[in-house]
């Protein structure tokens, strides 16, 4: 037995008993006369003392060597501490070691396994198996283990069977680009391992398993963007014979139960917004409501006076950034150059101060009078001491460029609180996103969701107004679960293949067996998949997803920590009938 | 909305209301003046009925018009049962349809949607989302679900984390084959797919995470056995700071909880036995112990007469079969064919009546008098009426073969009860398994396998002795678990790869970085892995695990539903710079 008791246990009430201790040495003070050993494990951090009067000679110079991150067993009788340490459990007792045996040695760490550590990211990355020792990181991985069990827990309490689907399916080049797995038995054949199980939850339901719910990878040959994995998880669910309000109502239950369960937090509102609204009022599709700076539009009240920026402008629009008036010449300089950074691209900014005298000061005052003015501020919300932030062009850039600064300036004014949380669903989404490169349309959920009732004719004359059966789950600015009612028929199914450009023998090839289950009875369906890494990410307060994440992959796919990926045997391409070609 | 209660809800407390129902038709029998529907869905069955007074004519011949598997809504009256079903739940009501909406139709399905189908394994398979409608498929994947939300509960409520470890890593030559995975970003590089998490989860007990599971699909590119699949579902555990005792407390904690959570069966002891015991006393590393029949070794009182094929035999060993002194001729020469069959291997068998007068009769009269065969008797432990079958031959293939025949037997006799279980530890395996081949030494359990305390210098001098701390948990015969106290000193996993033939480079390349993390205070730690699919078969008191997998694959490897694996395009290999050598 390695231990009695674990480092985080140990209470005034065991003031007495004999214990045995293991874990790692986490710090050491040496008094000369007294040495005390903080001993670690996953629970926490108790204590040990050794001292001239109570510890034998040769004990107290064991400990006095011991190095840090030593895994050592300690055994002793637990003390009361003569200085308490109220911000620790086990602060009101120490363990007066008796025996110590020293379990494995350790080289000094290439960073110090404290909160807030001297390691780089890739150092970190490197020896996660250290990284994973720090209090952050452990909690962390700790958290996301309540949240799948509480998700588990909710949805088979609410008859959600959990069905593993396969990982080693087939490869469409439909959508983004799969990993594919050779197959040595198959000569020349391939296996793709699943961007997401669609295919097979929507089979399940075809097979009448009713409610199901997965916590599966997934996985994306993308180049990555920052804050991507080529392998994710996804909590992926599907329900028959539902309609929209079914699947919005099941999984506003699901995410106020992880809400109250997790952080405590009662949610009651979940608003639903038109996919054209969000875009209208956020310039997102997926806004931060935790804030206001709602878009005001302002082409009606802005154009066809001389400013020929707005007049030529398809959209002209604006936010009030509250309690901004105030900025400096220099602040707002810096905010004109921020929105003209390329990853943001606007071209120039204009703003209007609208100061506590109900006067307005703008960078367009040689073409706007103070009646102009007023109106930008009614349009826009803006309040005496507000700043207007004006942006103008094409509609989608401009909304983009306008709801990067909404974000940046949130952020700066504190008002992306992370403790606070604001879900909402967006809907109503186009069935097709145009290509504006190919001019090709594009699912913009997936091929399988479901055109609006009654739209599936406006596919062959207006493809791009046809909304469809799609909703996001939104949270703080944060897409975390997105999904639809899919096509359930298969006539309407084959019509959707061929407005995305299939064939139908294409068609046929890669979602046939799809199609011919539609033929055997398939009941109405819809279901959503939450990205599970964000969603933990979030609820822990936090936007990036690698540290919720225990062995993560860097911006170039490797894990640095084992190496990989590699080069393989000549032996291994050859059963796998394959050559290199570089 | 498409029902208001599922078919399986409706009770005679819902006489009177009005309900909406959606499913699939089951059944239709159409007496002329009355149509009764059998509503199907994943809850249930419920009657609706249709009949000349109360059904206006065109719903009725609507009605008669549904073909089988048809799904459809439902609205009307629950009514009772003139001749009520006691079979079924819902068995005392019908619903009184006023409405019915076709929601899609159904080609006539391949096969029959009944527990006893006329489809053949290859027609299932091919139509699965079908196969599932079966209430033995669907109760199958249902029961697995209920599995594994009990396994997570478990080990959640002891203190297990769920950890997710990541499915592209890298390929290690050593074990079984890997599936691999090419690298787009990192040209000429393979990703692999694990086979098992194993170098993770001792990570994860180097980074302090202390106690670890995960259910997790594994990958293994096998030719494949019967009953064997390419990704299977591990449950996977790791413990630090554990002795062997620990873990076999722990698991055997968790195998009572689901035994009786789930079957509801009380199981309090888990006896244990030694890898040397199960061989000599059942011939095999993974006894059934529901019945008797322990072997005995014979040679000390068959040895040394004139039966020469018992004098030259390296083993003679016997069992008693109870109650089979009666086979006639007929039956016990069918036996010997049996144990001849190339299956099996044996080149003969010897029997002996114990006949109820205390005599014995046998197939070596000639060579044996009656005090021998008594003696045979007390050495099998065979009574009044049994049947002694032997074996001889070289020790391992005798013992595997008499084990052949062992199981064989108590089949037969229904000896082999699917709801009796009978768990058993099998401890102090061997740590290496020579490759009779080669003549090389292979890890048995795997090369992170701590040899047992003491016995690392036995590697040296006489390494088929060295036994390890290797345990596996065996269910009415089959193994469910196996795991291992593990090295954690990196000076020992250097002398162990070392005897399984890797040069230091070869080690370093492939497991640098767990003998890196090794020198970082690695914590003593040890963990098994449960076979989920096989678990959940057993405990569902089946042998074949392929209906406990929504999405099996075929012997070849292949999913014949969506017909994966598949060719793939020249664009998408070119991406991955790699050519086919067929």
């Amino acid at each position: 037995m390695y231990r009695s008791n674990t480092c985080g246990a140990l209470r005034a009430s065991h003031i007495g008993s004999e214990v045995v201790l293991s874990g790692w040495v986490h710090k050491l003070r040496d008094k000369g006369f007294v040495v005390w050993v903080d001993l670690r494990d996953r629970y926490g951090i108790t204590q040990l003392v050794f001292d001239e009067e109570r510890t034998p000679l040769e004990l107290l110079e064991k400990a006095r060597e011991l190095g840090r991150e030593t895994v050592i067993q300690a055994k002793g009788q637990v003390i009361e501490r003569t200085s308490k340490n109220p911000n620790i459990p086990t602060g009101e007792i120490e363990v007066l070691v008796s025996e110590l045996t020293i379990l494995n040695k350790s080289l000094l760490p290439p960073f110090t396994i404290e909160d807030e550590t001297d390691g780089g990211e890739d150092i970190r990355m490197k020896y996660r198996y250290l990284d994973i020792r720090r209090n952050p990181v452990k909690n962390n991985l700790i958290f996301r283990s309540k949240v799948t069990m509480a998700v588990r827990k909710y949805l088979s309490d609410q008859g959600f069977i959990d069905v593993e689907t396969p990982y080693l399916i087939k490869s469409t080049p439909e959508g983004a680009r799969d990993f594919v797995v050779p197959s040595r038995m198959n000569e020349g054949q391939f296996y793709a391992l699943p961007q997401s199980p669609q295919t097979f939850k929507q089979l399940l339901m075809v097979g009448g398993m009713d409610k199901y719910f997965q916590i599966v990878k997934c996985f994306r040959d993308e180049d990555l963007r920052a804050d991507r994995q080529p392998e994710f998880t996804q909590i992926d669910c599907e329900m028959a014979f539902v309609e929209q309000e079914d699947i919005l109502n099941t999984f506003e239950g699901l995410t106020k139960h992880l809400l109250k369960e997790i952080k405590g937090v009662e949610v009651e509102e979940f608003p639903r917004m038109t996919f054209d609204d969000a875009m209208r009022l956020y310039g997102n599709d997926k806004p931060d409501i935790r804030f206001g700076m709602q878009f005001g539009e302002l082409n009606a009240v802005a154009q066809h006076k001389d400013f020929n920026v707005f007049n030529t402008a398809e959209l002209v629009v604006g936010i009030a950034v509250p309690g901004a008036a105030e900025y400096t010449r220099k602040e707002i300089d810096a905010l004109v150059d921020w929105v003209k950074r390329p990853q943001v691209g606007a071209k120039g900014m204009v703003y209007v101060k609208c100061n506590g005298d109900g006067t307005f000061k703008s960078s367009v005052d040689k073409f706007y009078d103070q009646e102009d003015l007023a109106k930008w501020a009614k349009v826009t919300g803006a309040k005496p001491g507000d700043l207007i932030c004006m942006l103008s062009g094409k509609t989608n850039e401009t909304r983009a460029q306008l709801s990067a600064l909404r974000m940046e300036l949130a952020t700066r004014l504190g008002l992306r609180k992370p403790d606070e949380f604001a879900p909402l669903w967006v809907v109503d989404f186009p069935l097709l996103e145009l290509d504006e490169e190919t001019g090709a349309y594009h699912a913009m959920h997936h091929p399988f969701t479901s055109p609006k009732p009654g739209q599936l004719e406006l596919l062959e004359t207006d493809p791009g107004a046809v909304k469809a059966n799609a909703y996001d789950l939104v949270l703080n600015g944060n897409e975390i679960g997105g999904g639809s009612i899919r096509i359930h028929d298969k006539q309407v199914q084959a019509t959707m293949f061929k407005h995305l450009g299939f064939t139908p023998e294409e068609a046929k090839a890669q979602f046939g067996f799809l199609m011919d289950a539609f033929q055997y009875g398939a009941p109405p369906h819809g279901g959503i998949a939450f990205g599970l890494d964000r969603l933990v990410a979030i609820l822990g307060g936090q936007e990036t997803i690698r540290d919720f994440i225990a062995f993560p992959k860097n911006n170039s796919g490797r894990d640095v920590m084992i190496d990989a990926p590699a080069t393989i045997d000549e032996e291994q391409l050859k059963e796998l009938h394959l050559k290199l070609d570089l």
